[in-house]
């Protein structure tokens, strides 16, 4: 009889958890030690009320699917436990005989990871837990960049060059595109990539990063028209004034996730009302982490990379880690990287936002060095465009 | 020396306006008998302004990157156009000795395109006029459907069925996601499309020929979560209450065009504020119409076959037409479609909404006979997802 492997997901989806949950379920299908494999249906909270599906026993073109599938095929839950839930866990582990479990998450999932191997570790517990790294954000730290990042960034930079395309042959002078990530500016400064190739990129960026001040942005865009029809801007969904407020208030909180709307909107209409030039905002949301389309195949393929790898680690007697990502190429050399393990610890609630040097000294966008991060990571160059108007 | 033939865009693009454009330069190089291929830089402006790019001097393998451009790659322009203007475009078109006019556009575009084929017949001009249908409101009439309207039905359906995975996965309660297609409602309807094959569709779906309720709207949320629990809601940017008033103001009213904002965002808050539960919108905007990434292979297909129909409409002598398509499939036949002639008077400034056939008896969303009509047009079923919550 083998051992029992579970896989719980944490938080917000990307396009890609699910090929981190295909590499963790074919990677552990693969082994004659391994009996079950698990899915917890919801989450950690799914896991409380005892929802398991059984991976293994499904055929695996049905697992072949996951690939082509956004959100998290077996629900996440995104509540912060109390410690009577991790007791709980700890219960249903043991009623379930798992040997192994794998939380795939960013990082507040990735503190749930830890308290539950601290958990399992306290009561004496025979059972390793390791860490699969996930975020569209891209703020987990230690590793060079997470699971789903690319293809969040691939989809922004994508979107940004078809509306810069569609702006510039119209007569709208300014579009405000609305990017995700609240505190961690990696997804909109992703948008510095559409311009690659034939130029149709974006004309200002705002990162949350950099304290946001209306009449700089309002010059800003004057200065821009002054030289061309149709201006895109791309904002984070999370902007804030000097002092820390958020420049929109928040639609609303839930648990440790605040919902912001309308930065995009707020912009143009800054806009309509203060220069008198037409404006328009769009808001992708949710489509910038759930597009298939849009998929970086190097950030699909590293994804289910992450999953085997956890896997690969419990069986080698790891536990108490998460699976990182190290840059292995050299600077004129083609991208590479490969996954290691990171104590747990080091990533616990450690929310990575973007370095001084991918952010240019005076604020407004990106280094060259940021771009040269971020290129490979989007999996290939965007469709060239033509323009002749 | 041969005839020389020029295309103007009109109105807001499409994913597959460039497609055509394509098809007609292709077809007019083939052709012995044509000399110049003109694009007019920025519609009917740019033509008055003698903006004019010489397409036909275009190598095939930059020509050939139009099938991967959004946007109008020459440019478009919105303006209703005054009696004089009328005259000014006469005597461009004398001065660079055009034979051969085509106008892509919408129902608005068309109306130039009748008067500038009327301008022209007024003055005994020899110059012969053809319309290539554009919009993805589907909205012009006597055509069965037009380019441009398959492409934004995939991008919608597609992304309905994206979102529903993503909020299925996760403790959100409710989705709403705004479609363009102010006054005609075949691209919200076009949601239906996503629920084909694993059930992952819209919940709700609100169409700009429904008169919009606030309290039946609260009630069928409250009625859905019952059962489910999460919901996506898909409304079109242009939904009304009973009296004809816009449930959100206008953003903005340019020339011809007014924008609205924030339908989406005020349905969300209504369930906010009313119901209480956890909700959020998505408003993807124009890239509802740029994303390249969900090109209906049909619809780009009947796109470059438009532009091609138009050059030879003329060629053969015919003008004031418009190229449309007629279905010629059996209702058990797989689709097919062929191009046709009708005389321009019969599609200018006409808006063809939804009938009613199509629209469920109570308002609530479309009935089997538009996904009938519909489904050939998006070009293939959506991919398949796996769902294990």
């Amino acid at each position: 009889m083998g051992k029992n492997l579970l896989i719980v997901h944490g938080g917000g989806p990307t396009a890609v958890i699910n090929a981190s949950l295909y590499g963790a379920v074919m990677e552990a299908k693969a082994s004659a030690e391994i009996g079950h494999v698990y899915g917890a249906r919801g989450g950690t909270g799914g896991l409380m009320d005892e929802k398991l599906v059984d991976l293994g026993a499904m055929p695996d073109d049905e697992l072949a699917l996951l690939l082509q599938t956004p959100g998290s095929a077996i629900g996440s839950s995104r509540d912060a436990l109390e410690e009577a839930e991790y007791q709980r866990i700890a219960d249903v582990l043991q009623k379930y005989q798992i040997d192994y479990v794998l939380m795939n998450g960013g990082n507040g999932s990735m503190d749930t990871c830890g308290k539950i191997y601290h958990t399992c570790r306290d009561h004496g517990m025979d059972v390793l837990v390791c860490g699969i790294p996930k975020t569209m954000d891209n703020d987990l730290s230690v590793t060079d960049h997470s699971p789903g990042y690319g293809s969040a960034a691939r989809y922004l930079a994508q979107s940004v060059k078809e509306v810069a395309a569609d702006v510039h042959g119209l007569p709208i002078h300014v579009v405000v595109i609305e990017a995700l990530g609240r505190n961690a500016g990696w997804v909109t400064a992703a948008a510095a990539l559409a311009e690659d190739e034939d130029g149709l990129g974006p004309d200002l960026i705002y990162l949350p990063e950099v304290p946001f001040d209306d009449e700089k942005f309002l010059a800003a865009v004057s200065e821009k028209l002054k030289t061309k029809k149709g201006l895109v801007v791309v904002a984070s969904e999370g902007l804030r004034y000097a002092d820390g407020t958020p420049i929109v208030d928040p639609v609303m909180t839930v648990g440790r996730a605040t919902y912001f709307g309308g930065v995009s909107e707020k912009l143009a209409n800054l806009v309509i009302k203060h220069l008198g030039y037409k404006a328009r905002s769009e808001k992708p949301g949710l489509l910038g982490r759930a597009s298939m389309a849009c998929v970086s195949p190097v950030d699909q393929e590293e994804a289910e990379i992450a999953g085997r790898e956890a896997v690969r680690a419990v069986l080698a007697g790891e536990t108490g880690k998460m699976v990182a990502f190290r840059r292995v190429s050299g600077a004129e050399e083609p991208y590479r990287a490969e996954p290691f393990l990171v104590p747990i610890e080091e990533v616990m609630m450690y929310e990575k936002t973007m370095p001084k040097e991918f952010i240019k000294e005076d604020g407004s966008g990106v280094t060259e060095a940021f771009k040269e991060y971020a290129r490979p990571l989007i999996g290939g160059a965007l469709p060239r465009m033509l323009r002749l108007e």
